[in-house]
């Protein structure tokens, strides 16, 4: 009855970015409505050391894309952040997604083990498959996804918690 | 292989919570460095219709909290949120840290498949125990505690994505 690693991911991050799918179009409904330029929201940030919401989308993308190539080691697409508009930024969340449920079940389920080594700028970290997905990747992507959510929710777009939480299924 | 259950809340939930905790004693030693009275930060807001940052905190408290007393049936002690200081929410991250700890692996691990309501003003939602855990109460800790984070950076405390993370174990 434990819940296999596919259930863990997928599931959850599919919902996230058809969420945020959602609430970037409210976005663009609200500028519409109010007059104001809709790529105006993509440089807004909650603090001038942090990334900007253009940059908080694209990493809600990588975040769930680099999670599900490293368990299954199915080759992910590769988005060189030339992302401009948010037309450009549903497009990626689209092709994300796209991947995302490309990838079977047999390739994600048993990689609770598997050695995961995660580079960035002047360090590595390692773990296990399974404490990857629980302890690195979930909290990672509803970080962003919750940063750009804040973002546009202090810029007046009218969101609420189900915004966030999207639907299930 | 899959993952138990106990280990797809307990650990991320205390790690979480830990962070809080840092995240907290960062924000008063960064009031009394500059002169500020560090409960002004417990007003703040991201808009004017969300919640403040103290609600934040109890949120980020309860939403483990009651995740662990529906999964287990063990009983969770009851606060009323009548904290009005950062010593009191952390005596309060203190206290569900302590619950949490006590619960045994074995009043978790099994209950996949337990019926949950989740009852709020004006309505209930129905859950099974494993998707309740995925798909809603993991998701709302990491709002909560996002929230509180990025209230605290934009208010100028030094923080950065580690202490979000915080320390596995």
């Amino acid at each position: 009855m434990a819940t296999e690693l596919y259930d863990l991911t997928l599931p959850g991050f599919v919902r996230g970015l058809k969420a945020l799918s959602a609430i970037l179009d409210k976005a663009t409904a609200h500028a519409g409505a109010t007059g104001v330029d809709p790529e105006s929201y993509l440089v807004l940030r909650l603090s001038e050391t942090m990334n900007p919401l253009i940059k908080q989308v694209q990493t809600v993308c990588d975040s769930p894309k680099l999670c599900v190539a490293r368990l299954s080691g199915v080759a992910a697409p590769v988005h060189d952040d030339s992302e401009k508009t948010i037309a450009d930024l549903q497009g990626r969340i689209a092709d994300t997604l796209a991947y995302l449920q490309s990838v079977p079940r047999s390739a994600i389920d048993g990689q609770e083990g598997k050695d995961i080594v995660v580079t960035f700028p002047g360090g590595e970290m390692k773990f296990l498959g399974q404490p990857y997905v629980t302890g690195f990747a979930v909290p990672n992507f509803y970080f962003h996804l919750t940063t750009a959510y804040g973002l546009l929710r202090q810029a007046g777009v009218p969101l609420g918690k189900r915004d966030y939480m999207g639907v299930p299924g």
